[in-house]
């Protein structure tokens, strides 16, 4: 049974309280139901976690590694400015979807770069919460595809 | 019903028959069959167009307004170069959801920067053709909040 | 009798239809009537002509020589990409005045940039469908003071 | 009854007198004569001012608030490099229509950036003295516009 | 009563015994001690907070909002690249005074960037410890201007 | 008795009449009164000049050496293209505090350069008139801490 | 026997006619007889395509797969802006000789970038209608060394 | 006896089981072992630590002041975006020795700038674990040359 | 006989008050003084101006026309920024030799672009004083090869 | 009857025997074979000459002006940096074909600036040793149609 | 037995005698005595070579090939310019170690750029003459390694 | 007794062959003879050397120490590329004054550049053989304030 951790950066512990205009009225709690329920639908589970820390984020792609089979990663600011957890990601060597709430390309410019998008399978952006069922699918496919 | 355009740009006709390694063996007819296939699921239509023509693009994005409800675009190299294809999109004030069969962001320099992304809805790379699906359902859920 | 060539490039067959708050609500049939009328005030006569596709306007300037004096071309988004024109322009030696809806260089970086600019007679931007007035009596003067 | 300031920059005291190949041989004098005579046409009233001070420009945009309906503005070669003028027009709140005999699009990269631009209507330039009297009309059909 | 919290980032513990040539003598309790009275005289109250984690930075800010005012913040390096502390003021919509000890505009170049300033109600540099007297003033001014 | 110039640079005289939502509504005959008032509560003088000409701003430096003590400086868009103000302040070598009423570093990329601030002590940006108070004082600290 | 397309882009088709100090008298189909003559002497047959469509020339790569054993492409200005092509003919799998008549490198700056140099075998320029000649050679012995 | 602090950053921690091509098989724990016997070997002591986490490498180099006489210092991956740990050594003015495991000159172009390095006494990159005992040598060179 | 105006823009009448390290402590008086002397030895007359303000410069250079057989210019500060000094000398069609006391090419980045270099016979720097007399015997040896 | 030197650059001498999947297997004695061959075949002698200094390829230049026609000239790595061979061929005034084994523009970006070109008759890149005999066709060609 | 060439760049002949707080006191011989010293210590040879001339470093690599296992390299300045001496490396396909003494990454911009790097085993600088005895040791163990 | 070593880098053995336009008829015998002539003048000797290799120029300005006073530079297009004779001139700490016949910063924007110019005394361009005699004078002065 394929097992998915959900990893979300920096901020992401607001959502739903904060600018809603640009992220909506989800919170993370909803997130992380929406993740839990779509992993079930497709025969999977869902594991959720969050950190403001980015080296909490690095230590987490570093367990997930023979825990899960893949992560789901929204690595909020850190996208644009971490080699840290780009580098997390080579050494665990293990799949990974990264998604956005916002449509980051349609943002600031130093939104429009990520470290993440060279070490990753694919990118969703701009959907908000079901940029995640996306991820989860993506990753499920992905995995099939490989086994 | 909801009725949506799949519009596709340079060099997506020779799919399955070019660099495997980068975009895998679905040929353009396998994709349009599978975005048919997701629109019934969900209760829309899926018409596919394709051009090696800009000029094309625009003028399908211009004939989409009052006869489509959306678009899924990928609209191939020339998302890096075109702005007549977004100055289309905003003419057009139709939704649009941007999609790639490879992760741009993972490839070389020149094919992160979207003239699209700045006037569509979101964003999804790197899934192949699954993608298209996602985009499909991503518009419905646009064009659903909307209404 | 001075003829004079009026060439429209990608999206401006919306005009009227699109973002008003950028380009008016003039249309394309409006700006050609009074470009027919202005040409006919100065004793010369005006064509129209647009088109989407940037080898469509490549193919537009190589027929005018020899069969206009010289062309009113608003290139529309092409203006900020196409080496292709520019050098059209080059080929043809034929007197062109460049001519946009809005002030290109109040808008966005990648707009302030135009290809035709070097190698025409001068621009005139901002003015909306008055523009093209301007720029028949530009190329008139232009035309006089060379004959 | 519509009132405009010829507003004149640096170095245009010498027209005429300079450069033939680059600015013609109408002088400034002349130009203010056109630019009388075409206010005139239109029935409205033109004031002509040169200054080759930065400082002069500004307080002339300053002082032409509330007694001026319009400026056109030939800024010279601080359109280039001035942002106390582009926050003199922008402080002034007046309407105000750039000028260039030049194609300075078509000249050295330097002279394309303009900071009169953003904060302006339109610009003209590459006809020389005439430009000014495209000006004149584009003021007067702006102002009545917003009458 | 207004209550105003003082977040310092990286290496401000240091403050006293490091490069006094750049920093000064006072350490951080002497700074604490002056905001604390500071506050007082002007009827606040000021809490004092430091940490060398961008993450701890990111969470104080979040638990700020419904506990304090508003916020004196010196971000110290990660003034220069944190887009998550950067996020994590606009989410918490909270005001925040940017300051720091030294003139960040007449050091190094990447000083000179602050990701904290498009989110701040203004920026005070180079004053050293008074400069925090100053950021709690101006943090009074403009909550008061907005009661 | 220690003796400030008040020196203020182009546009700040239309100070109360301009662009409200940036400057807010104070006059410079306003911050004038509120400079020598807070001069006087600190024991110092304050006179207050200001010119739209880059040169008088030079002068006017050159002049302060000898007859104050200090200079609190708003150069206006000086700020960021002035040379010549910078050499005037090290030239002169008289201390300098920096004062802008907007937060220059939140508003567009070209004012986020000051060639001001490497030769002042600090700088204060956003906290409109009041900055101008904080800037006597600081400047007041610094010459009491020289003496 | 060898089959060869020559594949010209756009305004080559006024070759002959156009600036002949860059370009030389020779016209397009004195370009395409020598093509077809130096095809015969060394086996091969020369098919000749001119089109002034980004996306004709693309067209053409396709079609030339299966058809042809090699192309010799000047792509003209849209060798220095279209990834399409570059796509094209890393798509289309078949080898390409770059050719120009003028020398490029020595012309204005944006002429050096080619996106058509990376996925081509070699790049001829500056010698006019010889190039031509001499690309024909170079795909042959190519082909020759492959089989 | 000269103490030194050996202090690894992100990912360090996953050495052995990461890209074998790019860093070897050594695990962290080798790499203490070796440090441990090489400063035996020169009458000195080594003391290893390891941190994902920005802040904590911050704070031991902190802490690392008057209970270390040197550090060896690899990064990771913060060597290229850390101005908190770069200003966090020159604050503990502790002798520092920058150390890699790969040749990161030869590696992506982000990895080529170095933040430690203007506050190292030097840097050793590309031989693996060996580059720790280089290190070790050279602080202890260092130390020796300036007591 | 010929007759040379020696021109000094903002900062220079400061000059043997100001950092001695950087430009000696001779003042404008001395230098006017030398080149008179040099002028003298030569068989020439010098006339010497200074002004703080850019306008007056320029309109120092259009009166120079007809009055001056050529200029020396040490344009100070508003070598480095000034399009308007380059416009007066291009305008004025009048020989310029341009001078610095100090190496503007071993200070700063942004001092060694001149606008002036373009539109001058030659330029000296480094020298101090010195340079006007090298600069009066080049100006003198430029016109008397030009009559 | 015509003579051309072949001059080639840095790290020739080891051709064949250096990266054969970037240059191939043919030495440069062979290529100075093939060039002999190919002057003799169009009635012209080739003589041959390599060095890895840069000022030998600065004096062979100077020296073959008088002695030889023309030059085919590979200057190995000298062509992206040297800037006194550039000159060495405008001062000689002697007609050069620029050749290149591999594609440079293929390879790193620093390969793709050519100093060697704007003063060349053309660039033949990508072709091997085949590449020596097109340019010295071109080089006959040239020369035939000056004479 | 290991045969090691020590190659020096240019301005190292002048070592001891040149900017000693820089480099410091040692000279070459010094340097070459070390050499051979720590070379013999782990049963290797060292031979010395130095020379100011970009073409005999590339000389010198090219007969180090077959005579010496390794080299040890300090390109001195050429390092951040030679392109020639980065493709001698690559042809030779001999082992080499880069050295140098200063710690180039804590200097001039310019001087973090190195073309040996990428055709490197790895990097040492900032320790002086212990750099070349750390580089001894790890082409031998690099070598060691290999066979 | 002043001794002044005239030191010409690449392509000035050509001068007076060469481009006129750009550099005159004087050839670099005429030069010597200038030099040698205006030594005398001023009581000091002057002895000439030119030479077309990098390395040459560093030899000379290594040897010139001890035996010449100072040099008069001119290193011709290595003035633009050369860190080495950079290097060579900061070890040597002998006096430079750079010297160019034709005015750098009016030609091509690679010109503008100088390495020599941070360790020179001043430079003198655009006056032809008259700037060496300058320059011979410039150092002269230099040596006589520092004794």
């Amino acid at each position: 049974m394929t097992s998915i951790l959900i990893l979300n950066g920096p901020n992401l512990n607001l959502l739903g309280q904060r600018q809603p205009q640009v992220y909506g009225t989800t919170s993370l709690g909803d997130i992380d139901r929406l993740c839990v329920e779509q992993a079930q639908k497709i025969g999977a589970t869902a594991t959720c976690f969050q950190s403001n820390q980015e080296g909490d984020i690095v230590d987490a792609i570093h367990k997930a590694r023979g825990t899960y089979d893949g992560i789901v990663l929204n690595a909020g600011a850190y996208t644009h400015t971490s080699i840290a957890i780009m580098d997390a990601i080579s050494s665990a060597e293990i799949p990974v979807v990264e998604v956005h709430l916002s449509n980051i390309h349609a943002r600031e410019e130093f939104r429009h770069k990520s470290y993440v998008a060279p070490v990753a399978i694919g990118q969703i952006c701009g959907f908000g919460a079901i940029g995640y069922q996306f991820a989860i699918q993506a990753l499920h496919e992905f995995l099939s595809a490989k086994s």
